[in-house]
């Protein structure tokens, strides 16, 4: 059990928060606390403060399932199958046999996660709704049912040594991205045609990189001025257009290897740029810089974000950065914690781990914006999986 | 505005349930009664029965939106941006705008999807939960709130013409990734390999195809026996495993085309296929003919199923099919209506689309599954996309 120090801390939590047990039902939950990432959001785990915890699972993902499960129980039911009986009601009786006699006095669960991770299979998301709070209803008797959703995030904010390693290796097979989209990049090339290579290489490259074995990417390119200096939208739209000469591509790619994130952007010119595009892309690439030198323990968001947004505004381009510096992320593209922004006074801990993203969109020349990972050490930062910055 | 039909008939379907309004967030059912298919789940569509429908969209997909709305309103807020307000606090007074002076007394919101298509970006969903329950109290007063999941399910189980015309799209940009998938396939080729090469294909070929300009496939090839016929589930895993000479390649494939889905499976075999390869190849054909050649209005879903399992019985592989023949689909890769499956006695309808997908998953000779979309027309069926099935 190489997490041992996940549980170890969610139990000390759930103390403080006199939680008897959890039930939690999104993917990037279960992962978070049993090891396993389903394929389908058909898998309730119930975390208790003591004892053993139990996980409802279909039948038919057995095998991945016990490949990474750490201590759950599993507990197989039969799943989209003519004698399976309904999902809810076998899920129901699992979880009801895993609470019989332990007299919990307060179950938390997950009322209120709107912004979700997908599970393996993205084309379709299976969600906590009013029926799964009927379960918990049935299954859990008397006990009182109380939203977690928060403290769920916030026990994620600091990552353990374990999930850090996993979440370096999603970076690291971002790189397998970020090279294609160099590669690839070039006049008459369209952003659907990039996008669509950038995600083939990550998924056929990255697939057993460091074992990991379940690897899939999203990836955006806006192609020129108009789509890539629309403002600032935090999803790029891939269209038929093709670079032309003097166009910049900015690339959007999300990248989850086995549940844990990796969340990056990088700009090419196409062709030779212009004195003013070099001029703001290394406006935003010493801005970065200036962010990711700021991080250590201690710091606040806010700081970290003046550091980045200082160097923006004294190149002249301060109207032009109207997102925030960074945001967390490991086991969902986007988490609320950190937030390195104006106004965030919290001070930044050891284990977290967050983007570092400046940009800046400036109509005449494009959109520009240099994205990678980093994680907060002890003494100072780590960034994860580099990968040079270069514009041609 | 070419989908006259779909807002007609919701109306209609309102007044009989004595519906005021309907709030509407998840894409699948913007697109439904909008045509704006969301990027993110960030749009709230407030649709009332009399009246124009007003929807709240992040400023940022302006021109993607306004592109695509037929009559709702579009009423733009500032989001992801540094002076943005809270969405839960924008979509909250843009809501309540439009329920001042209505006066309301019921109004239908989805309280209970727990399986839901999700946004062009896949990577990240939003859905509703507790707070955006929150946000309909405090737009729409004293109104009762009640859910409507299983009244907009069973109003989108009869598509219109125009929604027709777009699955039907969908499905023959399908056929894009079943060629790639027969190109493909060979000895040597491993399941992710063909999984992203499919999935590529499709992006880059499928956009601009009949003028479709958000295009996204999901595959999953199953490899080898012990892969392809593990039982059955319903989503295959795409592995490192590669083709040997007389391995089956399984592929199921979802694909989304500006919100309207199709749902495909080819099987292949490398090499030279065993001759009870091909006789369970040659039963499942002949079953999924059989249950084609059943479909039309007025016919249960159980006969439709009969018509394909009787077949497989026949054949002596029953103990081999173990699950439904076939599910609705169209505004998500899968719907709960219509069903073929033993017990279903509810009749089909005309403008009805559903999978046909009958398997027999033997483990000497692997997973075998044939799977179209079909519509229930006026005297019979039309199945979409055709693409021959050979196991070579």
């Amino acid at each position: 059990m190489e997490n041992r120090e996940r549980l170890d801390r969610m139990r000390r939590a759930m103390e403080a928060e006199r939680l008897d047990a959890l039930a939690v039902r999104l993917p990037e939950n279960v992962l978070l606390l049993s090891g396993f990432w389903p394929m389908i959001g058909a898998s309730v785990l119930v975390f208790p403060r003591e004892g053993r915890p139990v996980c409802a699972i279909p039948h038919c993902y057995e095998s991945e399932a016990s490949l990474s499960l750490w201590e759950a129980e599993p507990a197989y039911y039969r799943y989209g199958v003519l004698d399976a009986p309904e999902p809810s009601s076998a899920i129901r009786d699992i979880l009801s046999r895993a609470a019989r006699g332990k007299g919990w006095k307060r179950v938390g669960y997950e009322a209120d996660f709107e912004v979700v991770a997908p599970p393996w299979n993205s084309g379709e998301a299976q969600v906590p709704a009013a029926s799964t709070r009927e379960i918990y209803r049935a299954a859990f008797g008397g006990a009182e049912l109380t939203d977690v959703s928060f403290f769920l995030q916030a026990q994620r904010r600091r990552k353990t040594d374990y999930e850090i390693a996993k979440i370096r290796t999603a970076s690291e097979i971002s790189c397998i991205g970020l090279e294609a989209f160099e590669r690839l990049a070039g006049v008459g090339v369209s952003g659907v045609e990039l996008a669509a290579g950038v995600e083939r290489e990550i998924m056929v490259r990255g697939t057993g990189y460091r074992r990991a074995f379940r690897v899939r990417a999203y990836a955006q390119v806006a192609v020129g001025p108009d789509e890539s200096a629309i403002g600032y939208r935090p999803n790029e739209v891939s269209t038929l257009r093709r670079l032309e000469r003097g166009d910049v591509a900015l690339l959007e790619l999300g990248v989850v290897a086995d549940g844990y994130w990796a969340d990056r952007t990088r700009v090419l010119v196409a062709g030779e740029p212009t004195d003013e595009q070099w001029n703001v892309f290394d406006t935003v690439r010493r801005a970065q810089q200036a962010a990711v030198a700021a991080i250590r323990p201690g710091v606040s968001g806010a700081e970290v974000d003046e550091a980045a947004r200082s160097i923006v505004h004294d190149a002249g381009y301060a109207d032009f950065f109207p997102h925030i510096t960074g945001h967390g992320l490991g086991f969902a593209y986007h988490e609320s914690l950190p937030k390195l922004a104006p106004g965030q006074t919290d001070p930044l801990e050891q284990g977290m781990v967050t983007s570092v993203e400046p940009g800046v969109y400036f109509k005449p020349c494009g959109g520009f914006r240099i994205e990678d990972d980093v994680l907060v050490t002890a003494n100072g930062s780590e960034t994860f999986g580099p990968f040079r910055n270069s514009l041609t």
